[in-house]
């Protein structure tokens, strides 16, 4: 047995299912295996219930982690890698993906009566009914002028952490009594792995608070008197439920304990890291480990990560955290809330069965389709432009009442010059978040993209690098979380030093650099002032147009017919 | 023989084919037939040529309109009418559409050599190859601050008179001059009918320039000063080409000659009206007679007449004519680009296989399905709001480079939300004209409309209703256009004494009426508000970020890949 069998294992738990993979020291995958989560989103009726679930409502099951971890041993067995090779495990996860458990780690819907009680599940990432109770926060923490405040740019957000805790506490208190711990799915994946409660120091920073100088060169949560005022059941939810080490990320969590290893079939005690937040891992298999450099994870929505060493107050940072997502450094966070997301409205709802038949008939997808005819014309010349708030802004402007526009319509306008426009706008979208991050002093010597859009779509990527008028190179992995998720598995076991080291030999790029073109950077810096325009007109006049309309809707809607 | 076996005849001649109608006096289609074009729009090769046209040619060949004439022997004889029973006789033509002739009326394009030149043939309507010659016109018509642009609130367009007549002159002079006359296609029609040169005052007021007060109450074209600045070739050319009895609309242009007798099977000397705008002669059968009214003939695009019983200078409004739609009022003229036209380009470019396959399944069209849940949701619930120029704005911002835009777009938008949205632009679009007619002092007080979108999309009138905050009432004809040409014809043979009997009589209006939801007409008033702000902004403002636009898509355009 020879250094090159040995290998490290990155666990990489998405929405819809968990993937276990295993990278050589190279960064080359030896295997990996899929497994969907049995019970997927949960957002009808709890499993064996039949009771209607609210709106807005996504639940998980935690059982379905389980199932992922199980499977462990199919993988070797098929592929025919010996399990007692593993140098070192890493985890990444959703976030916020949170979940009430007991003391000893058991998920509270383990049990009766708990189980048939909605807040006694996992609350996904995208689980949205704890908008009032976000919104209530904000407003204390403002009027308190809440110093956690400051590392969020932003609204503190519906789908982090304390918004759908105080959305338990307010809707089953007895829920959030019986719970002894609340922790983040990941933390507790790892507690499942190592039998230890180490959390993750940089879900809790992004989503939960954490953010506050403790005098001592770390890092705390608000005090008592903020939970307090949330809710008196809250005042000391932090001593009650959320203590424990918090590590960063690369951090060993502990060695898999005794039934980890029984269930998997790797050796007791491999290191495992601490979790991290799923797009975060993506950072160093990007390349991405120190500051100058920025990572775009391109997928439904678009996630920005900014290395930096120093902190600022940054416009349209979601979230700034020291050693958030690479140690040494602080980690700047913003965010599109729709990219493929809005292209695939686009095709879904707006393609005509015409194109959609052209497509098929030549056996390629209407993304492909649609955006094959991009390197024919110059920008510009179907004389369109849009803003890019299909779904709101998340940066800069934080409105998730903003909407998408789009300009330059005419009876000649083809799906092609519309589904541009679309992918344009995203990119100027991109722009000013990144021109937000450099203009306040982050460095960015490099841009770094990876996630399925990077990956599927060389067309948009040309139009980003012509855009931004920055050289893009693109990770040479379809799975950057779970590869960066065994990087920081390798660190953890002491297998690399650093994570430049790690990313030194695992991070690998794709051979083709987009390079922006001359001539089309010329004519988007022009299209660019007009977007720039709309986007202050429309996104920070107060009572613009595109705010007004949005009133009457709601009053619209209110108004029976 | 009995009074009530009398009856008028109605042709009206479209962009593709002619359609003859005959009329009872209580304004009953007793029978009617269209006939096809032969060589339609002739916009390739000239008949019998292989030569091809120069882009945005759109020529005839007069010989299709003999045809028509020529059908009038088999719709007696299908539908068992005497000929003998017509009283009068009208027509109603697409203008300006124009042609040279001899002085005897034979067109150049029946002889050789002639026939090989495209400018000896006839222009219809929508050629619009000579928009730089309308460019010389304006700018040398500004710079001499000639009176007759008083009468037009905008340019004078290129699809225009004299700006086809100067593309003859520069492109072809030998077809100038040996052209003794140029004149409307409906005044050529109305010659080969009753062998008499009779123009209409109509068509030569809203497209040629015959706005020039003659000092006695009258009308004249401008001055040989003016027409040799065109080109020293036009120094006489009114005198040369054009000068010729002008008569108002419902005035006998004379009896039917014997050649035409003989080739319709009518009465010798049945009287025939001057020939009138296909627009235009909609306007009575609408019910619109008398100063206080305005019809919308609604189709790919809106005409809007209005009549008074004085001029003033309204801006939006493309042409003022003394007696221009019915005598004793003046008439006034505006229009939308792109009205039907803007939804048809919706249905076919950017409607989703999934609607078209509903539609199809349910056995409607696209348009009934995207159309039938309006009444379900107030104005506004979609939170869209659109700008109606697809197709520039002809009124009131004469502004062709204008394009359009949609706002609020979410990833929620259904299709038929942005139907509804389109459909609701082009109804600000009509209440921004209507407010222009009103607030320059033109009387309103009731609204008529017509044409196949009033006809056949009630949802889409009920918007219009609401927006407009106004009752409106739909003719009763689908033909509204032949049906006036015969009540035209009428007048002309003396069967009514003014158009108002004529109408009184003949013009029928649906059952229904288009009434004002109040509800919806105040969410409205606030979405219009907002239209109004953005199409001030957009339309108006210099270098407005769609003007920019526009300018850039032209240097894209021009920039080389």
């Amino acid at each position: 047995m020879s250094a090159k069998d040995k290998f490290l294992i990155g666990i990489d738990f998405g929405t819809l299912s968990g993937r276990i993979a295993a990278y050589d020291l190279n960064g080359i995958e030896l295997a990996s295996l899929e497994v969907p989560y049995p019970d997927g989103v949960i957002d009808q009726t709890l499993p064996g219930s039949s009771i209607p679930l609210e709106p807005e409502t996504a639940l998980q099951n935690p059982a379905d982690y389980l199932t992922v971890i199980r499977s462990a041993r199919e993988l070797w067995e098929a592929n025919g890698l010996d399990p007692q090779n593993a140098l070192g495990l890493g985890v990444d996860f959703t976030a916020c993906t949170m979940m009430p458990t007991f003391t000893d780690g058991e998920p509270l819907c383990f049990q009766d009566p708990w189980k048939n009680r909605p807040q006694a599940w996992v609350k996904l990432w995208k689980h949205h009914a704890a908008q009032p109770q976000a919104n209530r926060i904000n407003e204390i923490a403002r009027e308190r002028n809440e110093p956690f405040l400051k590392a969020y740019g932003c609204e503190y957000s519906s789908e982090w952490f304390f918004s759908k805790l105080l959305e338990t506490v307010e809707k089953d208190p007895e829920v959030y009594q019986a719970a002894d711990r609340f922790m983040e799915a990941g933390d507790w994946l790892v507690l499942q792995l190592t039998g230890e409660e180490k959390r993750g120091a940089s879900a809790a920073g992004y989503k939960a608070m954490r953010t506050v100088p403790d005098g001592s060169g770390g890092w705390q949560f608000p005090g008592s008197d903020f939970f307090k005022a949330l809710s008196p059941l809250m005042e000391n939810v932090v001593e009650e439920k959320l203590s424990a080490p918090y590590l960063n990320p690369g951090e060993k969590a502990g060695g898999l304990c005794a039934e980890a290893a029984l269930l998997t079939g790797l050796p007791e005690g491999l290191p495992v890291a601490v979790a991290n937040i799923d797009a975060h891992a993506a950072v160093p298999a990007c390349g991405v480990v120190s500051p100058g450099s920025v990572a775009m994870i391109m997928g439904t929505s678009t996630c920005y990560l900014a290395l930096s060493d120093r902190f600022q107050v940054v416009e349209g940072a979601c979230g700034a955290v020291d050693q958030g997502v690479i140690q040494g450094s602080w980690g700047y966070e913003a965010g599109q809330a729709a990219v493929g997301d809005i292209l695939d409205w686009f095709t879904r709802r707006m393609t005509s069965a015409e194109v959609q038949a052209a497509a098929k008939k030549e056996n390629i997808s209407l993304h492909e389709w649609l955006s094959r005819d991009f390197a024919l014309t110059r920008p510009g010349a179907s004389g369109l432009l849009a803003l890019d708030w299909w779904n709101g802004s998340r940066s800069v402007l934080m409105d998730a009442d903003l909407s998408g526009m789009i300009l330059g319509l005419t009876l000649g306008t083809r799906p092609a010059d519309v589904y541009r426009a679309l992918v344009e706008s995203t990119a100027y979208g991109a722009r000013k978040i990144l021109e937000a991050f450099t203009s306040q002093g982050l460095p960015m010597e490099s841009i770094r993209a990876c996630g399925g859009l990077a990956q599927k779509n060389p067309a948009l990527m040309q139009i980003y690098a012509d855009v931004l008028g920055r050289e893009i190179q693109v990770a040479d992995s379809s799975h950057t979380s779970g590869l960066g998720a065994a990087m920081f598995g390798g660190q953890a076991a002491g297998v690399f030093h650093s994570m430049e080291e790690a990313a030194e030999k695992m991070a690998r790029l794709q051979k083709r650099t987009y390079r922006p073109n001359p001539a089309n950077v010329e004519l988007y810096n022009e299209l660019y002032e007009i977007y720039v325009e709309l986007h202050d007109q429309m996104g920070r006049q107060e009572n613009s147009p595109m705010k007004r309309l949005r009133s009457i809707r709601n009053r619209a809607l209110a108004t029976p017919i």
